[in-house]
């Protein structure tokens, strides 16, 4: 059987989607292989198959979905002997609002952090005047007004993840002892930022630092080598 | 054996403390029966033998615990034929994560909105000139000041708690399809407030509302009626 995660690709082959990350090492903590197919923004006709315009699309033999939490569900379902991404369900309801606080409350905290940068250094060259287009009437304002590379914002965004610092200084994983998908959820973010910029935007120190060289040493430092020139 | 759990205890025999209520709604959750002990600001000399000065204190036969995530703990693993409060090693992790989120991301949004009316509606009166200093000396200017009653806090409270609402938008709890102690960490908070002010102060209609009336019908609608005139 085939099984092909198409992913979003920009300056020189990274992939640097935090909802196509989440589902790399959903993938990985379950040890399914897979043919990562990259997509640019303008090449969304390679995913027209899917009725829908965004990525990750998971092609698993003749099965496709699409949403990150969607296929995190659906190989927690599909693979019940494998590693599980919950651990059960109220981990898996759990798992749900952690994927919600990243996307409400993380994203539009790094947004301002990073988008910038973003734009500048992981979108393809021949994608920035869509990004910046996109987004600017999104944010109703310049990337560069919205995402003034200031400290404050930095101080922001570690606010907002003080709750996930305080679990990792009493636990390993925000999952407990051992990493689930709920790591994989805000390791995904972890990674869009760390393909825009140089700049130390999430805590490299302490046990948010501790806990991302955990999360890189996983699957044989999958996170480092995989996904290009991702890291 | 004698069970006992030390709360606090406000105006007109309230029991307001949110982390009193998490252990409250754990041991209903068990279906553990216990003896509820009031303890006043001005009372510590009641749990002195707990070595430590903050409610709830769980006296569980010879065994005293402190803390109320530590309580929930205590529970999970002395009584693990009653009903789970975890649903396993992930859902106790991520649950940890909830308890932070709400210590360190609502409470101090919620804290905003509703301080004032804590010490003039909850504190007994015996407790309110310590619970001013207290609080006044910890914000750095008064319980009016810091707490005008504004609905642009009750905003920011409410853009605090979206991943909860898109979470309880998606599944009828925080924990997936039943109630576990995630649920009952939020909920604490929610009876906190209720106990302090009238003004609406969390969303009482949407899917909030809904999990908010699935909560109070738990265990024969225990948090309308326990607890004296908490709600």
């Amino acid at each position: 059987m085939t099984r092909t995660l198409y992913e979003l690709q920009g300056q020189d082959d990274k992939r640097f989607s935090p909802f196509c990350w989440r589902t790399r090492m959903a993938l990985a903590h379950k040890g399914l292989e897979a043919t990562f197919e990259p997509v640019q923004f303008g090449q969304k006709n390679k995913i027209a198959f899917s009725d829908q315009k965004l990525v990750p699309v998971l092609c698993d033999g003749e099965t496709v979905v699409t949403d990150s939490w969607a296929i995190a569900c659906y190989l927690e379902d599909s693979y019940p002997d494998a590693a599980s991404l919950f651990g059960g369900p109220v981990g898996q309801g759990l798992a749900r609002h952690i994927n919600f606080w990243v996307d409400m409350s993380v994203h539009p905290a790094l947004a301002r952090a990073i988008m910038a940068d973003v734009h500048d250094n992981a979108v393809d060259a021949a994608d920035q005047a869509y990004f910046r287009e996109t987004r600017e009437n999104r944010f109703g304002m310049t990337l560069e007004e919205f995402c003034t590379r200031s400290e404050a914002d930095v101080s922001k965004l570690h606010n907002v993840l003080s709750p996930a610092i305080a679990t990792l200084d009493a636990q390993p994983f925000l999952s407990g002892d051992a990493p689930a998908y709920a790591d994989y959820i805000l390791f995904g973010t972890v990674k869009w930022a760390a393909a825009s910029t140089d700049r130390i935007v999430f805590p490299d120190d302490g046990p948010f630092g501790a806990w991302l060289v955990r999360m890189y040493d996983l699957f044989d430092g999958y996170a480092r080598t995989s996904g290009a020139a991702a890291a």
